[in-house]
């Protein structure tokens, strides 16, 4: 048996330990997942810049086709086609605030990544637990198709596909695919796909759930195979055109950069795309004959396809946006999928915030006026009565509402007003308001990256592991 | 000032400090030889493979475009393009035999290059010095374009162009252009250009000088800009052929390759080539409209155009073969420039020994017979008479013998014999005579590598250098 499958039984095994409360086991739904051969098919990379601290080590680990930037240590692990960017982590100085407390960092924080399997998933940001300040721990873990593990260090947990933990600490639980986490800290819970929940305690709780019958039609993971639905037919469709991004060593840009943008060689950029100033366009993102505005950005696995954006437009992880026009401001969370047809148009009114793991699928125009929020599933315009409100009218909640399948309790200003600094600070640090000397940030500092490639031994018992690799300043 | 710059100075000066002896200013001819920007430019790589111990250690370098397989430590150095080939080290537990003593190696060998500026230079084989088993030194040392260190540790030196030393330890020495020396242990002495020096102390020596006014039309490097003459306008007019295998990550063969044989993804090979089994061809060689029959071998920085080989040919680093027919077993050594043309073709016959830095440059249909040692400049037959003898009638030599620009003294048994037995070593350390079991060299452990490319700083002060990279089991 050759080293790298006894390494894979080795992460199931202690995931299976940590989920045993739950009786969860995850070898029936990843087995075979990935083929070994696949595992040694495809180089990993890194990046080195002038702006990001270097710390890079890697031991008896697969890298396939995964990317890393920052400080990241990577130990008894399987990650394939993923991102770890340890490029928003805390820095030895800084000043960590957390309610009432102001907690020195005194050393450079560090993603750290042992005994997990984690499949075109998405590391980002930094922990925001308050406890483990300079380590983002990923352990015992295993994540499928692009879910995003973001700023929420992990102990022995399973991530369905397209699935978010955002800002929070996880131990020992179970994410249904296409379900979004942010909840601070949550440990031994099992939660069912399609889930949106966002809870900051004592303040405020948001809970959305997902049709299971619809939710189906766009992502359904039963395992024994790889996960189905649109979103996976989506992204397989459009997978060739990464193919020669990543099968050429030097690539010019397709498009010309204006300054202060950065343009990822990673990314695709398909003909009649127009990117502005202050854009941040990361790697694995497809753009095609839309119009990015100054300051809009362009996060890892995002699709944007005939559209246009105003300006200052976040579009987070993974989400795709298709035969829409989106005012100023608008911002879409992770994993969305906002589909207009050629003939039926999707329109958003600026400063409207799509939460997270939202879907707008619609076969007639749709607009959505300005200044609004919207959540869950949307097919038709009569949806919009039950899934968004005015920010204004949100804010005025301050016991309990229910509409369809959402619930909320306690203080909607305050819900709406952490999301808008939240969106702020994103802008921020991906340099969208940089003036050419203040608030640089990732659009600026990405520019000059290097990036190089590394491979697994080729054969032998070792086939598919990697060498022992470090790399410091 | 760029700690690039710094690291330049500090390494002229380091040399300059062996050579004061000798009077020699290495500034004068290297300095902005390789622009700082364009070595930042280019990529370097190493490979992993199942067969070669692994042990690399990269810090405070540049290593644009270099190679480096098995076991090397670089440390303040620039390596630019150069090849380092520790595939072919010592290894713990070995037994290195040197005349009367055996000497147990236990510990394995590694390259250590120091201090040291080497452009396109080849760095192989193992130290032969019985002072340092277990280090193959490269210190305060300048190498100059497609020099040849092989099997030489260095310490405080410079070599020309095109020159070659040949398992022999250097201490501050001066090695003119296109000079081969292989003398066992030199220092402090100061080699001519096109300086031919084959020593076995007590045994026999081996002289020849080629013509100054000669010599320079094919290989002249007065300093203050790159060499010039007709060995790099010939590797200069083919240098876009490499562009393309070096832009692409993944490369297919572009010719069928027999089994145990191995052509190397970053050779290049034009239309009409053909590999027979067993074959071996290297990094940056360069086949075109040729035939290597069984046992062939075609090494760094070789071409072979429009020619044929029969088979167990020798075709050794840097040697150029164009337009010739080579009979069986005939071995071209380092940096030969072999020319016949279309209408007059260069024919040497089987067993022949082309000696080391051996010129023929024919216009008119040239044959040489089976079993010949042949040396120097050859512009027409009659030069034969001075330039070449029958290995049978060289072996009858026991006193002394001068010949045009050569002088042999002692043994010419010895001599031929030492170089055939060499030859056969060659040969069956690269898979010549692997027969499915037994003998397994290059040809057949080279298969299977994966290569990785590493990039240095793009931006700051610390452009161009490396950072600390480590890569070990």
């Amino acid at each position: 048996m050759k080293e790298i499958e006894k390494l894979y039984d080795r992460i199931i095994q202690r995931v299976n330990i940590n989920l045993r409360e739950l009786e969860f086991d995850v070898n029936p739904l990843v087995d075979k997942l990935v083929p070994t051969q696949q595992m040694t098919k495809f180089y990993a990379f890194y990046g080195i810049t002038p702006h990001h601290p270097l710390n890079l080590v890697f031991k008896h680990a697969n890298l396939s086709g995964s990317y890393f930037l920052g400080k990241v240590r990577v130990t008894s692990s399987l990650l394939y086609k993923s991102d770890i960017r340890g490029d928003e982590l805390k820095k030895n100085g800084d000043l960590f605030q957390y309610q009432e407390f102001n907690i020195p960092v005194d050393q450079d924080e560090e993603i750290t990544i042992d005994d997990s399997f984690l499949i075109k998933t998405l590391v980002h940001n930094f922990s925001h637990d308050p406890e483990t300040l300079e380590t983002f721990f990923i352990r015992d873990t295993v994540s499928t198709h692009y879910a995003n593990i973001h700023g929420s260090p992990s102990d022995g947990c399973y991530l369905g596909p397209f699935s978010t933990v955002d800002l929070t600490t996880m131990r020992d639980c179970v994410i249904g695919a296409y379900s979004y986490v942010q909840a601070g800290e949550i440990s031994h819970l099992k939660i069912e796909p399609g889930t949106v929940w966002v809870r900051k305690p004592g303040d405020f709780n948001f809970m959305y759930r997902y049709p299971t019958g619809q939710l189906n039609t766009y992502i359904y993971f039963p395992g024994g195979s790889p996960p189905q639905g649109v979103f996976m037919d989506f992204v397989e469709d459009r997978k060739e055109a990464f193919q020669r991004v990543f099968n050429v060593v030097n690539i010019e840009n397709s498009i010309p950069v204006p300054p202060n943008t950065s343009l990822d060689r990673f990314a695709v950029i398909k003909p009649k795309t127009k990117i502005g100033e202050n854009v941040l366009v990361a790697q694995r993102a497809f753009l095609q004959n839309s119009v990015l505005g100054r300051g809009a950005n362009a996060q890892e696995n995002c699709y944007i396809i005939n559209s246009k954006l105003e300006g200052n437009n976040v579009t987070a992880h993974g989400a795709k946006i298709i035969e829409a026009d989106m005012g100023k401001n608008v911002f879409v969370g992770f994993n969305s999928f906002l589909r207009g047809r050629p003939n039926a148009r999707l329109t958003i009114g600026q400063d409207s915030i799509i939460m997270p793991h939202t879907i707008i699928d619609t076969r007639n125009p749709l607009s959505i006026p300005s200044g609004h929020l919207v959540w869950g599933l949307i097919l038709e315009a009569k949806d919009l009565e039950t899934n968004s409100m005015s920010l204004k009218a949100f804010s005025k909640i301050d016991t309990r509402v229910c509409r369809g399948s959402m619930l909320f309790e306690g203080s909607g200003g305050s819900f709406v007003s952490s999301f808008q600094e939240r969106i702020h600070h994103i802008l921020e640090a991906n340099g969208a308001f940089y003036d050419g000397n203040l608030n640089r940030g990732h659009a600026q500092r990405n520019q000059n990256i290097s990036f190089n490639t590394i491979q697994p031994y080729p054969k032998g018992d070792k086939e598919g592991l990697y060498p022992t690799i470090i790399i410091q300043p």
